[in-house]
């Protein structure tokens, strides 16, 4: 935890903030703060700021917070996957948030079995928590939002090839020409990314993808299983999106 | 498993394999082969080739192999990795494979915590099967080598300093001014990276790792966890290396 991530609704007046979970044994047993010790702080989907902490016990930790300013600016990338085998999804919640994610769109696919909808990484309740903590990682406050679509042709042609909120859009396929640390990203506004179901993505799906602007981009001759494709792709289009900030 | 990968002393005469294994289970389970099928395969640490199906039941698969020409281009990665918590480590392995390294060479350091040492995760039984795993989804026959060192100091000041098989070395380091993906990387021969423990190297560390030749680079604003770091890491220097062959 390089940030303490505080929920709204847990703000009293005066800034005060009591926890008793997780972050409450971070700050005790790990960090082993005692009464006057500064600590970062921030508010989900808020600014960052800092805590001072004013009782610090096994029992729980009571801090004094103050938040400033702006919050940190959002990510810049969509992801839009097919939806991976339950193991592998658990596995994603947390590197996707470290990364910076700023919406994920989960969807069907050809290739994608039919119970993999079924599991419980799907529930707001599980995954939660682990995109907070890669946002604790990361010291980012912008929770990704999440959503399921089991329709993946609807999807596509009604709302991503009109999307407003999307500057320019990548499908990841290895028979693409075009890498994707040679593509110029925008200045401003958002990238979306598409990631295909282990076997890829089928070429019906392909060409709905391109008839709805996705172009093609490759990361390389290795074959990556989806967790590891996920976490490569992103951190190349962040790099890309990062070095053409002026 | 888009490549079975078959070990040298599995090959019978006239290239007949026999499997009873994961890979036989996934062969009759998963592809469904039957007689006449053809696989792709691959000999460890050697070429790739073509498998024709023999037999194929619940209890075992008979596969008549030819390998042919060179083995594939090994990987021009090495990678010096504080030794990461066993949650993380486990993690690792896989992904390490499918990526691409060359070295993995694990070491101790300040921050490191000594038990770490005594995890079942660094029996080669428990990591070698998870090192070939990686190696049977990217396609690629050649397993890393791995090696554990104790002492950090001896390690960087009396071999890294001078290690003739490698061309470039970097260290990543939040402080960088330089980004990874900035580096104008060897056009031939192998580059060291070094990752870091979780809450970064020491200004002592950084310092010998200075004299022996490493320069620091940075991979943006975000703090990620050390497998999210070394996918991450690895995916942009493998970028800028297949980038830069003509």
């Amino acid at each position: 935890m390089n940030l303490i991530l505080i929920e709204p609704h847990e703000v009293q007046p005066a800034g005060l903030v009591q926890l008793a979970d997780d972050r409450a044994r971070h700050i005790h047993g790990v960090l082993r703060a005692t009464p006057g010790k500064p600590l970062k702080v921030g508010l989900l989907n808020g600014p960052r700021g800092q805590a001072i902490v004013q009782e610090c016990s096994s029992t729980g930790v009571t801090l004094a917070c103050s938040f400033e300013g702006e919050p940190p600016p959002g990510p810049r990338v969509d992801l839009l996957l097919a939806l991976p085998r339950p193991k592998v999804l658990g596995r994603l919640w947390s590197p996707l948030a470290q990364l910076g994610v700023r919406r994920l769109m989960l969807t069907n696919g050809a290739k994608v079995e039919r119970n993999y909808f079924d599991t419980h990484w799907l529930k707001p309740e599980v995954y939660r928590p682990l995109l907070v903590e890669g946002l604790q990682q990361a010291c980012d406050t912008r929770l990704p939002t999440v959503s399921v679509h089991r329709f993946f042709r609807p999807l596509v042609e009604d709302h991503l090839s009109t999307d407003p909120l999307v500057e320019m859009k990548l499908v990841a396929d290895p028979s693409a020409t075009v890498r994707l640390s040679g593509v110029s990203p925008p200045r401003t506004g958002a990238v979306m990314l598409a990631v295909g179901p282990e076997g890829g993505w089928t070429p019906f799906e392909l060409d709905l993808l391109g008839k709805a602007g996705f172009s093609t981009v490759h990361v390389g001759s290795r074959i990556l299983r989806t967790d590891t494709a996920c976490v490569a792709l992103l951190a190349l289009l962040q790099d890309r999106l990062e070095g053409s900030v002026v």
